[in-house]
C-alpha cells in the first residue's frame, strides 16, 4: 500500500496512538511517525519499541511539518493541546482526533484551527481495557468502525485522504454528525460503562460478601463488568463530563426500565421477566450476524485445548 | 481415572447436562449415562450426538437404578421433578442439581427426598450464552468453581464421592451454606445479568437511535452486555423469582450508587468520577490474578492472526 501521509504526528501515546503506529508501519501508510507524550517515560518507551521515529517534549514541536496530526489525549485535554499546536500547524495539514465524544471536541478544538488546516473529528470504536504505549497492536482496528464527524464546511478531498488511511489500517469508516454520534455512543458504550463501573463499585463496598469471594467466584456476568470497569479512569471521567446530556438521558431511561423489572421481581411476575429476557436475545443475534462479535462459546477464556483422544489426560495437570 | 458412578441420570439435557456428559465420557467417570428431557427432539439429539446411552420420556423412568441423579432443569421446575422421581430413586443414590439458586432448590427438593438417598445441592459457576443439548463441551468446567451446599445432616462420604466426580471433570469444588451462596451469586452474577438485560432493553426501545445502528456500532461495553443478555430466558426468570430477596437487596445498593455517580456527572464532579473509576480497576486485577479471566486484549474477538512479515497483505482481503 502506498504512503498516504509523509509525516504523522501522534499527540498522546496510549493504546490508540500506539496501535495506529503499529498499523501504519505494518501497512506502510506513513513516511515518518513522530510523537509527543507528557510523560518522559512514555516518550522513551515509544522510541524503545519503535512506534515513533522521533519524540518531542512538547506537542508544539511534534506537529511541525506533519501533514497529519492525531490528537490521542483525553477529551478534557483537547482544548489546551489545540491552543498549543495551532500556531505550529503546517498549511494544508489535517488534524483529527480519536476522542469518544465528538461535539465537545469540536467545541474545544475547532476555534483554534487556522485557515488552510483541515480539522476532521474522528472516533475509532475499538479498544481494550489496557492503556499506555505498550498496549497497542497492529490489528486493533481491523473490521472495527471508525466514525468521522466532518465539519459542515469541511474539505472533501482531505476527508477522503484520511479515510483511505483509516481503511488502510483495516477499519470500516462511516460519517455522521457530531450530536448523533454522541447519542449513539451514549447507548452502545458510555452508559454501559457507567453501569459496569457502578456494579463493580457495589461489590467493592459489600461487607457481607468479602472482596476475596467476589474475586474468587466472579461468574461471567460480573467478570465482564470488571473488564469494562478496568478501562482508563481519566478517559472515562472526561467522557461523562463532556457527553453529559446524552448519558443522563440514557441513564434516566435505564433507571425507569430497571424499576419496571425490579417491580416484576418483587411482584413475582414470571411472564413479564421471561418476555423481556426473550426480546433481548434478538439484539445479540443481530450483533453476531453483523460480524461485531463471535458466537464462540466463552471466547475461549481459560479453556484448554480440545480433549485429547487419550482419556487419561488430566486437564488440571 | 476410575468410574465413580455406575449409572448417571441427567434430568434435563441442556448446556450443563450435555457438558457433564462430554466431560464424564472424556474422563471415564461414569459407567452409563442416561437422560430425560421434556422435548422429544432434545432426547433424539442426545442419542444422536452420543451424550446419553439411553433416554427416557419421563424422569421417573430415567432415575431408576441410577446411583447419581443430576437435576439440570430450571429452578422453577425442580419441585415437580423431585416429586415425580422420589418414589423411583434407588436406595443409597445421590441426587444433586445445578441450579443457580440454592435455598429455593432445597425448599423445593429436600422434602421429597426419601430416607437413604443423599441430596447434595450444587451449582457450577460455568456457562455460555448458548443452550440446548448441542451446546455442551467437555472442558466447560475446567478450572471453574463448582459450589456445593450440603444439608447440615448430610452424609460426608456421599459428598466426597460427588466431589471426586466434579474434580474429575476439572472443576474446583467449594462448600458453603445455601443463603451465603445466594447472596454471593446475587452480587457476582444475578444482579449483573439483570442490569445487562435492562441496558439491552433500553437500546431496543430507543427510537432516535435505530436498532440497526445499535447493532452496527455496538462497542465493547454494550457488546458484552448483549452477550450476557442472550442467556436462557426461562433459567433467568427462575433465578430472579427464586433469589428475589438477595437480588432486590443488591439492586437497591446498585441504584443508590448509580444515583451518586449520576449526580457527579450532572454536577460535573470530575475528581469523584476519576476516583471511583480508579478504585474499580483493582478488582479487575484481582480476578486476573485469581485465574478467573485472561488479561489478553479483547479476547481475540474478531482479531485476525498477527501481522504477516509481508506488509502488502490486506487484512480485509
Amino acid at each position: 500500500m502506498a504512503v498516504i501521509y509523509n509525516r504523522v504526528a501522534l499527540i498522546g501515546l496510549g493504546l490508540i496512538a500506539s496501535s495506529m503506529a503499529h498499523a501504519m508501519r505494518w501497512k506502510g501508510l506513513a513516511g515518518e511517525i513522530v510523537g509527543h507524550a507528557q510523560s518522559e517515560a512514555s516518550r522513551a518507551t515509544a522510541l524503545e519499541i519503535g512506534i515513533c521515529d522521533r519524540v518531542f517534549a512538547t506537542a508544539a514541536e511534534a506537529v511541525q511539518g506533519a501533514d497529519l496530526v492525531v490528537l490521542c489525549v483525553p477529551v478534557g485535554a483537547m482544548e489546551a493541546i489545540a491552543s498549543e499546536i495551532a500556531p505550529h500547524l503546517a498549511p494544508g495539514a489535517t488534524v483529527t482526533d480519536v476522542g469518544s465524544v465528538k461535539q465537545a471536541v469540536i467545541d474545544a478544538v475547532a476555534p483554534h484551527i487556522p485557515a488552510g488546516v483541515h480539522f476532521i473529528p474522528g472516533h475509532p470504536l475499538a479498544g481494550t481495557e489496557h492503556s499506555g504505549p505498550r498496549s497497542g497492536f497492529a490489528t486493533l482496528f481491523v473490521n472495527r468502525w471508525w466514525l468521522l464527524t466532518p465539519m459542515p464546511e469541511g474539505d472533501e478531498a482531505a476527508t477522503a485522504r484520511l479515510r483511505s488511511l483509516l481503511e488502510g489500517m483495516g477499519a470500516n469508516v462511516d460519517l455522521m454528525d457530531a450530536p448523533h454520534h454522541d447519542l449513539v455512543l451514549a447507548v452502545v458504550s458510555h452508559t454501559p460503562h457507567l453501569i459496569a463501573y457502578t456494579m463493580v463499585g457495589v461489590a467493592d463496598h459489600l461487607r457481607r460478601v468479602s472482596q476475596s469471594e467476589v474475586i474468587k467466584y466472579s461468574a461471567s456476568g460480573f467478570r465482564d463488568f470488571t473488564r469494562i470497569a478496568a478501562s482508563d479512569p481519566v478517559m472515562w471521567r472526561d467522557v461523562f463530563l463532556t457527553n453529559r446530556e446524552a448519558t443522563l438521558d440514557i441513564l434516566g431511561r435505564f433507571t425507569e426500565e430497571l424499576f419496571v423489572l425490579q417491580r416484576a421481581i418483587r411482584m413475582g411476575d414470571g411472564p413479564q421477566l421471561q418476555e423481556y429476557f426473550t426480546r433481548t436475545r434478538a439484539i445479540r443475534r443481530g450483533i453476531i450476524e453483523a460480524g461485531q462479535d463471535t458466537a464462540a462459546a466463552d471466547f475461549g477464556r481459560g479453556t484448554p485445548p480440545p480433549p485429547a483422544a487419550d482419556a487419561s489426560v488430566d486437564p488440571k495437570a
